[in-house]
């Protein structure tokens, strides 16, 4: 039997996502599809725009048949340990024949190359790699320049500075650390870019979905999102009054700089060589978190690592979360696919956890697990409509099945 | 030469707070008048309506010669240790001949047998105290209870209820536990009561003043309030688009009961016998914080002695607070008053500050002094007016000379 794995954020559900879901399905020909999905915040350090249920459900209602949630320290980290966490999870769940992972080239095998040049980093790469750093540039710029030179290559700027390919090579390394016996697929993204506002055949990015969105065209958001998606997104949206936003934690990040000591700051995931003072300062001169990342750019880092680090600050991920045992949150499950589950259930090498109620009840389990009830406190804690505000949805929300 | 002291809040300064000091000064026949404020946060357990710096200049405009701050967790916290600092201030000045304060009876000398009893508590009076405490009773309430068995006499219910003649108390008490030189005078409150909304020869209650302001009724408060305090208020309230209320906090209080540790929880001044997870209960169960308050009550706790208990949680004030070295903090003075400036710099026994900035520089000084400065950036979170919210305000506000 084939079981496909794929990683996904559906921050909303659209066609783009439909159109991966069902290229990867036919191209593997796999008899059930697990998800391994961000939570509540995001891979670019952002809240979700709406919450994991209602994602999860979108993924279901469109053809996924179970949905794990990737815990956040994960789902919010950089390429590195986001890849690192959701591979884990297909790998551990140990019933995942098979991987798709879209990326802007089709050429999986010089992505394979890539990534084992950086699973087996040589002393000429890292030395290339070091001194890239020491002349000021961020992690993703001096190991494209390392690369660049191991390969003798001009166009690897191109193929690096692609979001997606920077993720497949992740996936790629995360396989071959692991020795993962998962075999990988790629899936050429043909329409349109990460970003990008344009909408062809009906495809279009997330970000672009969340634009028009906050513009209110929904004329034009039915046409490139699935029906069963959009209706749910509709739903959500009229419940919380609108979508979720980094800057909706503002007046949050502004309290917690004042109040919290040196010491717990430093100990912020991704708060490395005092970036914390800058933070400080920059937090001291605007109020808005978009505002406040505006001024802190530097070469060193990326908006996207910055905005990473806020949300650790504002929620509360420390250094050492990703350390953490590992388990697998079934988030919902299509009830067809009953069967999946119990083959989940009885392969599985981590725990696989379908109410964290009961779960924690029963286990000693330190882990990202209960701090994921505080996170979500946190995130519902910004929610337009006063009353989703309230406290401890992580454990009375039931599994969704559909 | 007659120096007299007040203690204040001037939340804000209105006619009867004139007519206090006016009357204060014909009493004691005193040359100069130095008053004790609270700063940002009153004993209420709630923010000033407006800043400290514009109250001081409310203060100074009308009359007072010099305001010095009394720190927030004095200033927050119980009758008893609200009247300990500001007393302890006024002593430790060393230049202050007399003190009064108003109360609803015109009787020191009754007043000052009480505070004999309870500075001198016998074993008795203690007996009698523990018991109604047992039974589940407030503090002032089985304080009460134990007065009355001590004097044989039924009217001390209504003498006690009385939230000027406990201050009063309080500060005869503090004056015989530290045998302060300083005289005490008696004011007797001919108008209104505390939290009345009754308007009496141009004179109301500051409760009913700022419920005034939330309806809009500038006629009105043009008429209860001197005119220099009016335009004042008027000023600070147009720049700040409104008043300062503990409600504002709200989503602060959310956000930290879900971040702090339950034992940093604990160590919250005035957090005692397990009311940590009452609280946290009832903040799960309502959002805003008069809701939560009203769910809080107990027969054990009074409704203030709570809000104080959440103002501390949001503000960060812990249980050794109090015990921190004081300090005589100016806020403000009246130029023509320079001369008594200098004769408290002179002649005091505890530092005198006349710039944070300064201080902090020049002495490692670890005290409240530090805590201030977060303290105020919280206030300042919460203006209505973004472009206020600027951190470190205290450092950067110079004193007020009028």
């Amino acid at each position: 039997m084939k079981i496909l794995g794929i990683i996904v954020e559906y921050n909303p559900f659209h066609n783009g996502h439909l159109y991966h879901l069902e290229k990867s399905k036919e191209i593997t020909g796999a008899d059930f599809c697990v998800g391994v999905m961000s939570g509540n915040y995001v891979q670019r350090g952002e809240p979700a725009c709406i919450d994991k249920f209602t994602r999860a459900k979108m993924a279901l209602s469109c053809g996924v048949d179970v949905i794990i949630e990737l815990p956040t320290p994960f789902a919010s980290s950089s390429a590195e340990f986001f890849a690192q966490g959701a591979i884990k999870i297909l790998d551990s769940i140990n019933i995942v024949t098979d991987i798709c992972f879209g990326a802007e080239t089709n050429n999986l095998d010089f992505l394979s190359k890539i990534a084992d040049v950086l699973v087996n980093e040589s002393q000429s790469f890292s030395y290339n790699l070091q001194n890239a750093l020491c002349e000021g540039n961020s992690y993703p710029r001096a190991r494209n320049i390392a690369l660049e030179k191991h390969f003798k290559l001009d166009k690897f700027k191109d193929l690096l500075n692609s979001s997606n390919n920077i993720l497949a090579i992740e996936y790629l390394k995360a396989l071959k650390k692991m020795q993962s016996s998962i075999t990988p697929h790629l899936i050429q993204r043909l329409h349109v870019d990460y970003n990008s506002d344009n909408i062809i055949e009906n495809i279009t990015s997330a970000t672009n979905i969340r634009n028009l969105t906050k513009l209110g065209d929904f004329e034009v958001l039915k046409t490139i999102m699935p029906k069963a998606s959009y209706d749910l997104f509709i739903d959500e949206l009229s419940k919380n009054n609108g979508l979720r936003e980094l800057n909706d934690f503002s007046d949050f990040l502004q309290y917690k700089l004042k109040t919290i000591s040196k010491s717990e700051l430093v100990n912020i995931s991704g708060m490395n060589e005092g970036i914390e003072n800058r933070l400080l300062r920059c937090a001291n001169e605007s109020y808005y978190i978009t505002d406040i990342l505006t001024k802190m750019k530097t070469k060193r880092y990326t908006h996207t690592a910055l905005q990473r680090l806020i949300l650790h600050t504002v929620i509360g991920i420390g250094k050492d979360c990703l350390d953490n045992k590992l388990y697998a949150r079934i988030l919902g499950f299509r009830s067809e696919s009953k069967h999946l589950l119990k083959l989940i259930t009885e392969n599985s090498k981590i725990p696989v956890i379908t109410s964290v109620n009961d779960f924690l009840k029963q286990n000693d389990f330190s882990s990202n697990l209960q701090d994921e009830i505080v996170w979500t406190d946190i995130y519902n804690l910004v929610s337009r409509n006063l009353s989703l505000r309230y406290s401890g949805q992580e454990l009375t929300h039931g599994m969704i099945v559909m």
